[in-house]
């Protein structure tokens, strides 16, 4: 078997660059054999360059995302718990007995059980020690590592890093709260892409934080607040679907909380969900150890492939025939002779790792001098045209500012910011990476003023810059 | 050999869950040897449980914080090349021929040459595709992490990861910029911490980007700018020496610019630097497979041991009684019978892992009805008498709540709130995760309603909260 082959040799120079033996082997030929019947799927030719090796990608990206599966909360716990003396028990709480211990702001990544997506997880861990031993603090990161690393729902990773670590280290109770964000609908994509991320917030206690009115608890909540989260305000939002290609109807009632923004549309373009890629992301589910009949997966498969088909090929060349010019005055922002279209969103897929890339565009051109430009949903069209399918971010600026420049002849200038989900889950694990690419054409190439002006006129996100070190 | 059979057994449920095998073993057993040196030099017994695995943790994070050294960045690149179509040159510069590609925002840590002290990077790399080829975006990252995990210069880094990816890419020029953050010393630590990290920014360039008027340079500093980071302004700041154990003197000159607080108070205390723990560090070096003699490296055993000194066992015991009770009025905040002095900075050294952590202490406590309370330079001292050791924060926060009960013996509460350099660095890398403990003695722990009034008055810090899936 030539994928199976493929798959035990070592892959110098990709993320990839490991060995696989024995049962492994076959598994991970049966995963890449799988992601090959999804590019086919797609309508792709699985041997051009960009996806020669994203089978195997693909595979490694599940495989390490799934390692909880594999992994032992007692291995990790064990060996890190040590004697801390406390104080007196009529005096009050402190140290090795029952003085409280919360790590804030854990970053990780789990897959959605329901669509097979990674989502992003900002954790919240705290513990009362008891029997006079702590755990080192980093043992609280690598147990809720271990549960993230499955399938999953954001209520049952909560519920299990807490019994886990309630189990591991005995102490006298446990507070978990989890702050998750799920990908949108690529149709939801606004403009500002932090308002459309679907958020849940979820909470799981044990022992001494349990019961309404537990004033550790309470400590708790009020010791996460100063990293500027609250706990209980998030809680009181509404009831929404986490999962974005769950319909209303067919999510079962959690215990959690979600809120964001989805319109519900999630019913598959017809025909869109042909059952040879359903049959291979089961057989995935199935090569990660995983049980692809366990309920709440059962349809998975179904709604990945449904994501996936969004970005099938298609054959069909944007034209810019029946775009609308619109009147002088309603043009797009005009800086002189340039005009330019900002924060245009999208969410295109990444074909060499097949995990969405999503952000914004940024389009500059010169106008034709009669005060004319081309209106933002005629832009949003093309961009949507590019970004919507199997991509890489560095072709997709190109394709963008040669598509306005069949029209404004002048130039074209295409800045593209995203956040690519491959940076973030996987090994690289860089989450706050963010990767800009521009094309410059025309008059925009000799003009380093016209450019320069532009540029300028891009309203910066900094959100996520200055300084790092802050407490 | 003890030292060596042990560093050759695997270490279950640590973070050096790992066998090491021949040549490996033995530097492993010479590393641990000397921080077994480094603990008796600082007074402690290394046999204690706190310390007894602290030999095999520091060996394990300088061995993987310095894996550098054995990686090759043409096994990393090579298989990460994809062709890429650019447009025809005439028209300008995109894609595989000319389009700019920038991945900002990639979070890394790295060793100071001078001082052996991890500090953190965020690096923001670009280059121009030539040829038709663009390389895989997490590339940019895995490379510069090459770098980064040795003994480094700011400088330096941004120079070796410049010329790495130009050798192996082969693109029209290469951009780096990075801002780095070093810890400062103890004594320099102000209430607001993020104020007095020292931060230095540096910038390295080839190719395309060379040159006064480079456009395509411009550009780079354009788009790293939408991040909120202004390289230019960074620039203008004045030359300070980044390492604060170097003192100015002994500053070499470099071309890059140092902005940040530092007091120049890096004269080591007499008789600080035993000969055996410089030894002892200097084979660490050695074990790591660098160069102990390379001149950058030269002093910098004497300055990691001057710096390891100023945590070291003392036996003496904090006394109240020199403590002056302040006057009415000038006491600390006063709310109703709450006392409470907020934000004490302090930076103790981690038992576990040989270094640092760091943060600020918040105390309440009840006064005695006189309108008095104790004065914020008597708390500072003693944050600083329990904070200035090797510590664990669970015990440092009983400590300091114990102190401050046997003066206002009606109750008194301590939060700390401290980043682990322990939890940044090594390989749990949760650059934002941040710790709270609390104490709680005497009333505080049956009046829920004092606790929560003083856990209301502290100051959270949001910089680092909310949503954490913006563009």
């Amino acid at each position: 078997m030539d994928a199976l082959q493929e798959a035990a040799t070592a892959c110098v120079g990709c993320d990839c660059d490991e060995e696989l033996a024995g049962g492994e082997a076959a598994a991970g030929g049966a995963m890449e054999a799988a992601v090959r019947a999804l590019l086919v799927g797609l309508g792709e030719d699985h041997r051009r360059e960009g996806l020669r090796r994203t089978p195997k990608r693909v595979a490694k990206a599940f495989r390490d995302g799934t390692r909880g599966y594999k992994q032992n909360v007692k291995d990790i716990v064990q060996g890190a718990l040590f004697p801390e003396r406390g104080v007196d028990k009529n005096t009050g709480s402190a140290g090795g007995t029952g003085g409280q211990v919360v790590v804030r702001d854990i970053d990780h990544f789990s897959y959605c059980e329901s669509c097979l997506l990674p989502f992003s997880i900002r954790c919240h861990v705290g513990y009362v020690p008891s029997g006079g031993r702590v755990v080192g603090l980093s043992k609280l990161s690598r147990v809720a590592d271990v549960f993230a690393k499955r399938f999953q729902s954001p209520q049952r990773i909560a519920n299990e890093v807490c019994s886990a670590l309630h189990a591991s280290i005995q102490p006298a109770g446990v507070a978990v709260a989890m702050q998750c964000w799920h990908i949108p609908l690529p149709e939801n994509m606004k403009c500002k892409s932090s308002q459309i991320w679907i958020r849940t917030s979820h909470s799981s206690r044990s022992g001494v934080f349990e019961g309404e009115n537990s004033s550790l608890w309470n400590d708790f909540l009020a010791l996460v607040k100063l990293r500027g989260i609250d706990m209980e305000m998030d809680s009181h939002s509404a009831i929404l679907p986490w999962c974005p290609l769950t319909p209303h109807d067919e999510v079962p009632p959690c215990n959690g909380h979600a809120k964001g923004a989805t319109n519900g549309s999630t019913s598959p373009r017809s025909g869109s969900t042909p059952s040879s890629m359903v049959s291979a992301v089961s057989s995935m589910i199935l090569s990660l150890g995983e049980d692809p009949l366990r309920k709440e997966l059962v349809v998975s498969p179904q709604r990945y492939v449904q994501w996936l088909m969004r970005f099938r090929a298609c054959n069909i060349d944007v034209k810019w025939n029946g775009f609308t010019l619109n009147r002088p005055g309603e043009a797009a922002t005009d800086h002189g002779a340039i005009k330019s279209e900002m924060h245009l969103p999208f969410c295109a897929q990444c074909e060499h790792h097949l995990l969405p890339f999503y952000g914004v565009v940024h389009i500059g051109y010169f106008g034709n001098g009669d005060g004319k430009g081309i209106d933002r949903s005629s832009f949003q069209a093309l961009v949507n045209f590019y970004g919507c399918k199997l991509q890489v971010q560095e072709r997709m600026t190109r394709q963008i500012a040669e598509a306005v420049y069949t029209i404004s002849r002048r130039g074209s200038i295409v800045v593209v910011e995203a956040n690519h989900i491959c940076m973030i889950s996987r090994g690289v694990e860089k989450i706050r990476s963010s990767t800009a690419t521009i094309a410059v054409l025309g008059h925009f190439l000799t003009d380093s003023c016209a450019k320069a002006s532009f540029l300028q006129n891009i309203i910066p996100n900094i959100t996520h810059g200055g300084n790092m070190m802050e407490l």
